[in-house]
């Protein structure tokens, strides 16, 4: 049965946002890619709402991921702009901005306590009153207390983005095969040569990498201690459709409802996504009653014609979560094993960063700033001894 | 484009539960049978829970219903009987029996004057302590204020029903074509002699039976007067499955919670029908966000732990509501033209009954009792004049 593919420059394991993403960028500066996904897209990545928020993202303890996610934001209108041009699809990328409002006092007090938090980093974000909420955002329900303005934070089209990056590759020659990836293969001295597939192929490559988001972990073939802490963080989102023509309101709206966050990013086409869950659950996608009840009955609260609403779906997806909530972007200990994985909840966001740096990693074997700082060992124990991290 | 179907006894205009079991009984009696539905079994049957409900189902000022919900329950072991005999299908007939149960003190006080009623009509229910709710059903929540058990009310699995008559009309000799209907045809006399389809055939028959449900006054080709008054209300029922492999628990659960009726109908897979709303909305089958929040929201006060069963889907189909509450079975003013519907939240317990009579007035000429109660044209301005009633 096992057979043997033609040698790539790059084989990539995993075509979620971050794996496609990387596997185009690479194809762009002329590599050749080979990227295996059992069902390229439809994992987190169809899930996720795209929200591209660097400023309602950044949160108390984790002030150096701002320069980051800054950094991956200023990428997005080229990266958006390149692959719309490279395929002639609208990845439903919106320099929208975003509204966060807070539903009773405390939801307000706790969002002038970020405010003040992000304009210390300075951050591009300004405080709203309730008036102003709703006259940003007109179907607000009147019980909103106040917000915040982050004119900054957009949006990309999820499954729109995932779609044209599909097509992106294909038309820059990237090997997409649809199976999944069970193990690195290696040679005797250690380093990896390929991945082997569930059929038993072999997909030889120079270089690895592992971008298969919370299942990363899960890939065979690779010593203890080299593939990054990444567990599974499940999130539920469910879409819905507003009536009329065009999108429900201008904004991506997050929500505190009650010490619990949700946002409402609406579509251009009048769907709207309503996220999110965040739960601890292993390796399970099974859709629950209780998180599509939660997630309804927050919207409503902040926008009570939901109710009338259409129900489309509710999803759920595996954030691959790290214990810092940054990514591991770069190579591992292993000779030709890179990763692209730990994106958590910022998946989206960073994508076209990741994929920057991927690119320029496997054509100079250096990850570019801001990503160097980091390194892919930063959590695994070695590197803990080893460099007194 | 327009080609004349071989004529066959009987013509059926509608492929839901009515229009199905008509034709699989008239059927079993000899006759020739063609029936016709753009997608049989898929309007709202398809959404229904199965309830065969004769004793919860009797309401105030309806109380000469309650011997026709009697007569049609006590058709049901020997028709779901034979339907299975004639298909080797399970129909998921179950005589679970249903307890109803009040979250707090004023819905108790509301069950407790129903029972009473329902006594009164020498219907069999018995009043339930909390405790012995909860012993019935322990996933009860504790804030159950009490209830009473209908050992005689019981539930089918409407779309193993319905795949079963399916089966069972097409091993009958049962012609199904699968187009919609979009008129009656008739002679110069006035008198029924087909139906003409979408695409523009014509199905000649000896007798035209409409059983379109909440769509038979749409169809073309009868005088004004004759159709009787149906009309659609909404209904959405969500569907989950509790974990395990039996059944989430053995009977079937009707909550009134804080005023809203809400029921939980558990099936043998461990799947349970969580319905239903009752609007009136038009020919409007969207799936609406509110809806599915207000039914999540009333079965997780009954039953705490919905909130971690899967959530499978939520649809919405339109019972044909008549003006009584009443079905509409037998023939019309316009000669060879039958009617069967109007069987409003009732289809599923009165389908055998209703087939019966059917196929009693296609060989007889006569509608027998206990449906001879209820004329087709007992809402009709015409017959009000005519015949006094």
């Amino acid at each position: 049965m096992a057979s043997r593919a033609p040698s790539a420059d790059v084989v990539v394991a995993g075509g979620g946002v971050v794996g496609l993403s990387a596997a185009w960028e690479a194809a762009q500066r002329g590599l050749s890619v080979h990227l295996l996904d059992p069902s390229p897209g439809r994992g987190a990545a169809w899930v996720a709402a795209g929200m591209l928020a660097p400023v309602t993202e950044a949160t108390f303890g984790e002030e150096s991921h701002a320069r980051m996610f800054l950094a991956a934001a200023a990428r997005w209108p080229d990266f958006a702009a390149r692959l719309t041009r490279a395929t002639g699809m609208d990845t439903g990328f919106q320099a929208c901005g975003t509204i966060a409002v807070g539903l009773d006092a405390s939801d307000r007090a706790a969002i002038d306590q970020l405010l003040e938090f992000q304009r210390g980093l300075g951050l591009d974000a300004s405080r709203l009153s309730a008036s102003e909420c709703r006259a940003l955002v007109p179907t607000l329900s009147p019980a909103v207390r106040g917000g915040a303005l982050m004119p900054g934070d957009h949006q990309v089209d999820n499954r729109r983005l995932i779609l044209s990056l599909i097509e992106g590759c294909a038309r820059a020659g990237v090997t997409l095969t649809t199976e999944r990836v069970v193990s690195v293969a290696s040679d005797t001295k250690g380093a990896a040569t390929g991945v082997v597939t569930e059929r038993g192929d072999t997909v030889a490559a120079g270089t690895v990498l592992l971008a298969a988001g919370a299942y990363t972990p899960k890939i065979g073939g690779v010593p203890e201690g080299v593939v990054p802490p990444v567990r599974p963080v499940k999130g539920h989102a469910v879409r819905l459709r507003a009536p009329g023509d065009g999108p429900a309101f201008a904004r991506t709206v997050r929500g505190l409802v009650r010490g619990r966050h949700c946002y409402l990013v609406p579509r251009a086409d009048g769907s709207v996504v309503v996220g999110a869950t965040a739960e601890e659950r292993g390796y399970d996608t099974t859709v629950q009653a209780g998180a599509v009840h939660s997630l309804l009955d927050d919207a409503r609260l902040l926008v009570p014609t939901v109710d009338e609403w259409e129900y489309l779906e509710c999803a759920a997806g595996l954030r691959p979560g790290s214990p810092d909530n940054a990514p591991f972007v770069g190579p591992t200990s292993v000779p030709r094993l890179a990763v692209a994985t730990g994106h958590y909840r910022n998946g989206f966001l960073l994508a076209p960063l990741t994929a920057e740096a991927i690119a320029t990693y496997l054509t100079t074997g250096a990850v570019p700033p801001p990503l160097d700082a980091y390194p892919v060992d930063r959590h695994l124990p070695a590197a803990r001894t080893g460099s007194g991290r």
